[in-house]
């Protein structure tokens, strides 16, 4: 095959891949509930003749937390089911088990490589102005309040794209191509579960890819580190109602021990070893103006530059949250709702990648070690690949944004798809050992 | 007419009052969205031959706050329409004007009297088991998340039943009689606009009755005293959203302001001079876990023995609000969503019900001034017949209740209906001048 | 005796009483710590002719709380030695055991009747300015930081005066006369170990006195109510310090952890059954700058229209208190410091007193029960009486002042004096059964 | 002269210091109160043939801050005369101006070096128990409440006993070297006033020097990095005081406030760009139990890993002030009572100074950048020098201590003064260019 017919192969996966990208975008599903996401992802794959394994088979189902009731899970499913999922891929799915797994042996001995995408959107309401193209040219959500605002419908297209090239290119692959489409980003839920069902235990090499955060257009970044570590905390405190003119001394005020703990929560002392975070997101309390709320509820999370800082902003966080409860006589739950870790990038994987496509015209590359404050659940993948003697990195393909990641007006740069598609294909078939 | 033909008179009305209440109770309607309800109060009234006015002409438009959006109207006044509406009286209510006035004019010469009845229903989730009689004998809320869950479908039945008697004995009413059907006696927010409009300008004696609060079955409290005044306030912080992980320092954190706020808030110092209350309902903050919270809502309120007292906790209120906002950098802007005031109940008028109802076997008549602890707006118009040289009580039916006002499963005792009827109507008819 | 002769009598007592105030006032100390004033009391009462007990004989000491240290008991005994206490009695009072009885045996049979006043003084720090008069002829506080701002100099002097008008005219007193000095009113720790010793056991008539509160000169207020119970608490948090900048998570931070319980303490939750207070009123936490507070010590107390609201605020105070440490990772000691109770003077005696005293001339008699918000311990004494089956009433002396008790300019109208005394010594001297 | 010469004259040089060292620990000096230490050194420098400049002529007496109350500069002034004070330098720092400049010019043309020590005191109350060396052998602090608990006394010393070696060597010196014996580092008040005097506008390398800060007996670590960037507010609320019982709302309350704000401040967020810091050290507030506060006081300092940082926290936390204030309706006074910035050490001057010094037998030297947390005003001096075209280090010389630094039993180990002292000479002799 010639270089150009390459290119050729290339622009027409990507076609194809926008194409499916404006699909996701317009079928958003959150994490644990990427039924029609995921038994496309299945369809596709398989139908380029690469084996699929699918739910449960890849994902450890105990490590889940996090997980929607079963009446949000049945919902999701339903609407999969009436909005084109796959069903001879579906029912594998059942119960929030919502990942794929690729795998396509190439035509030539070598190493496993593994390519991390993820499939999951976000609690937003989207934007409906003519001023955002998702809504303009008609693929914004059509599932209200729900929205692929970090881009994760362009990694799940663009990682199909790059399945599409390699399945044409498979006699040149040198080894086994792993392709992980992992569900659950948002909350770090869904890659753990992935990392325990051992999916990249043989992997020499690993790179997780993201679109943008904040790297413009026709840029590469070969190798981010810096995530913090995270751990996420749902929180509900119980107390009791009360009528707050009548009998104020009955009621045991959730709210007001909710609003105590936060004001606390913020206060924890910061650890001389590394950065730290604490955000409570979300706090909704009470039901009547005139009564004593018996109910709060906290969606929180702490960070930190290390595993053991976030372990420590954890372990405050609970006492803090505790003696709130004891201050107010509630009682207090408090679940961990996710978790991420921190991973470095390997430098010298870094550098192989940038070799691999530093002959592409116009596209900036980055090799260096740069440095993000995100949190991101692919460092459990990066970390088990890296304890089994491979190596792994954090790659972005820079995209100009519309609006930052996580608003309701966020839009990626399509045209960043062809050459993020070109510069992964090759840099998997660049690894021959 | 004999004593033997009121009674029957008395038990006929009674029914249809029971009737009414389990319509009602199956039609609830929040404040300012009593369009069905207060089209069939107007309805009946004048099929009693009563005169009736309504709307704007017995409410003072600019005095209402608190007024649902306008979508929301526009939504509740559809489904009365829907719901059986009268659509001769429907269109006098538009755009939240739901009061309703009924004028008698009896047989002989004589003073005013008004008898004040509210309509308005609550938003609470109504109980849906077995044990619940308004579920269990299919008259629960067709409305859900709408209930009522204080008996003002008892007062607005009741109401009617007693101008259905008096109607029918009009020869021998003396004077005039006013049927104050009240709108938005939650929050505070009806009474106000009615009596701004004049409606008791005239009134030698006003009766504004409530059932139950923890008053028995068979009893009858003729001139209950100690309603706190309050003051409603809802309050909404506006701060800026960021990345709690990447850019902490860019968020304006609405979230920890309110917390703040609410800390601070109880925390107001206690007034010498009598009893007062403050409370913070519900509390609704952020939109994601590792957002800074841009907005938060506070719906709350403070009371006292006087209003002196109220308005003490509300501007000091006011200046922990700007001071949480100061603090943290938002913008506060706080409402005023309603209002009641003090007012005391005339003892000689309490004496003079009394009186009138002694007679009547089996019923327990509390003539004394006795205390509650509740707000009540129809002090508004308390204090209006008042400044005007008329006396005013506060009365009490008593009722039995399955559980405490303002919750899911509240339902009264019916069987006080009959006596409640019998009662009001004798004390109306023995007021000669 | 003549009227004549007793107007004298009165007049000699009045100046003498004026002029020991003003030592007293000269030589304030602080609770348990009147060895100085007990001592001279001790030896007037004796000199009288009047039967003394002293120390352990009318205090129970195991029933004292607010002990001031050993080294500072010391130091105030040799000082007291050292400005002129009277040694034969100064031995009695050691340990801080400052309580006098003297017993009046009357010439002829009747009731036990027993008048309270108090000694102590209050850590203010005297005003020294010409505009106060103590400071301008000389008597203010000779002992730093220690004042006499309460009254309770003219107290004492008061009672002096009256035991000598009343052993003057012995032959006339009807049964006996207790006169009760009772040490540490201020901070509520006093009372009860005098009540616990039965000093007031045999009592048939009790007055406690108090002078101005608010009450203007010659006006004599023989029966007031309203006393706040209220429960004092010495609260320590202990955490551990930490350099701030270098290793701020190794910190367990006092002041925070205090800071947090004083926001949560005055938010505790109004008792619908009558009015409750609460104060912090001294905070003292950290050593440096830079260094986290590893101790803070709070000085609070809570207030109740009933001793059951006031033990309903302190249990919640406990509450917020524990969970504060809980947060903080800190230890909290909270020990009870003083306690005062309710009790109602009855109105009977206070009529008795009012016809007592009804030909004075120019005094304005308030005979009804009026209302304060104070605090006192004088009602642990007022309440044993009633069990026992006397009677008893809180009486005020009204005075006008230079400003308000408890502060460093207070000063009382001397020439209240004078019919103080008279009007109590012709009290006690018309009970006669 | 030989090396054997060299070693006696070190030794000769260290006993003298230790010496000085000890009697400086006995009269300890707080920051700006140095009259009795600046008069020594001064006296000492001008012995050994030093040029010596004092007070206003070496610090800008504007730029400082913190400055003692006039009554307390009189007070120590007093104290340093009567504890033998030169009397021909002591007045020469009236008025709190305390810093010294010794200038002795080598007999070879050369660079100009400086070498920067401080010299004041911290409050902190001694030891005094026989565990304590200071204690045990009779040097301990002989004014109550004051303690050389940080190594300043040492750092005075050694730079008298480095500047005693130099002027015996004067002849091998090139160019000029500056003594800098600073006041009050403490609080980072005396660096900006000398910097701002130009004291080292003309220096080619300036070496700040401090003892121990976690580093071991005979270690030299040559260049540190990492201060952070510092600004000290002093915080006094004003509200007004009221009698908590009987006029709960007449009071503003300052204690509440106050805790509030610290409340507030500890959550103030976390800065995206690097490490922050936040503490309030101490807070004093209210009067007596009963007493709603109306003053409460805060001693607080805000850190950050750039002064870009330290400014954003200092901006935040005058805003939590402020909105304590406006929510408490007090007034509130913000005062900066110190301030440090950030410097880099160069580390080619680090690691000149380490090729000096490495064949000092048993002396473990530290050449490349090594990281501490604390603040320094130094950073000021070395700012300076740096702008001008010189270059600057901050060195430290590793001493194992009793306790950490800022301890009531801090001591250093005597024995690394004499390679302390020879460390800095060699280093001194052996900048020629």
């Amino acid at each position: 095959m010639t270089m150009k017919d390459f290119s050729a192969l290339v622009a027409d996966a990507a076609d194809r891949a926008i194409e499916t990208r404006r699909d996701l975008h317009k079928h958003p599903e959150l994490g644990l509930t990427e039924f029609r996401t995921a038994s496309l992802v299945a369809r596709r794959l398989s139908d380029l003749g690469i084996e699929v394994r699918t739910g449960k088979a890849v994902m450890d189902s105990a490590s889940r937390v996090g997980l929607p009731p079963e009446e949000e899970l049945q919902r999701c499913y339903e609407r999969a089911a009436s909005e084109g999922a796959d069903p001879a891929f579906l029912p594998d799915f059942e119960g929030g088990h919502t990942a794929v797994l690729g795998i396509l042996k190439g035509g030539k001995p070598g190493p496993v490589t593994a390519l991390r995408v993820d499939m999951d959107a976000l609690p937003i309401l989207e934007d409906d102005t003519q001023a955002h193209r998702p809504h303009r040219e008609g693929f914004a959500s059509a599932h209200k309040g729900v929205m692929h605002a970090c881009g994760h419908d362009f990694h799940t297209a663009m990682g199909l794209g790059i399945a599409e090239v390699l399945a044409a290119r498979k006699d040149d692959v040198h080894g086994t191509v792993k392709f992980v489409f992992q569900p659950a980003e948002e909350g770090g839920r869904g890659a753990l579960p992935m990392t325990r069902a051992g999916v990249v235990d043989d992997v020499d090499r690993l790179i997780a890819v993201h679109v943008a955060t904040g790297v413009p257009s026709r840029t590469f970044q070969t190798a981010v580190d810096g995530h913090l570590a995270s751990i996420k905390l749902d929180v509900r405190f119980k107390g009791r109602a009360a009528h707050a003119g009548g009998r104020p001394e009955e009621g045991r005020n959730a709210l007001l021990g909710a609003a105590q703990a936060v004001v606390a929560l913020y206060g924890i002392s910061r650890h001389h070893a590394g950065a730290s975070r604490i955000n409570v997101g979300t706090l909704h309390a009470g039901s009547g103006r005139n009564v004593i709320a018996d109910e709060a509820t906290l969606v929180m999370e702490v960070r930190g530059d290390t595993a053991e800082i976030a372990e420590y902003m954890a372990k405050r966080a609970r006492a803090v949250l505790e003696g709130a409860a004891l201050a107010q006589d509630l009682e207090v739950e408090i679940t961990t709702a996710g978790q991420t870790t921190t991973a470095a990038s390997d430098a010298s994987l870094g550098a192989e990648i940038a070799e691999a496509v530093r002959d592409m015209p116009d596209l900036n590359v980055v090799p260096g070690l740069s440095r993000t404050m995100g949190s991101e659940d692919a460092t459990f993948l990066m970390r088990r690949v890296q304890e089994k003697g491979g190596r792994a990195v954090y790659a972005v393909v820079g995209s100009d944004l519309a609006s930052g990641h996580h608003t309701p007006d966020f839009d990626i740069e399509e045209s960043d798809m062809p050459w993020a598609i070109e510069a992964l294909a090759r840099t998997i078939l660049s690894f021959k050992e």
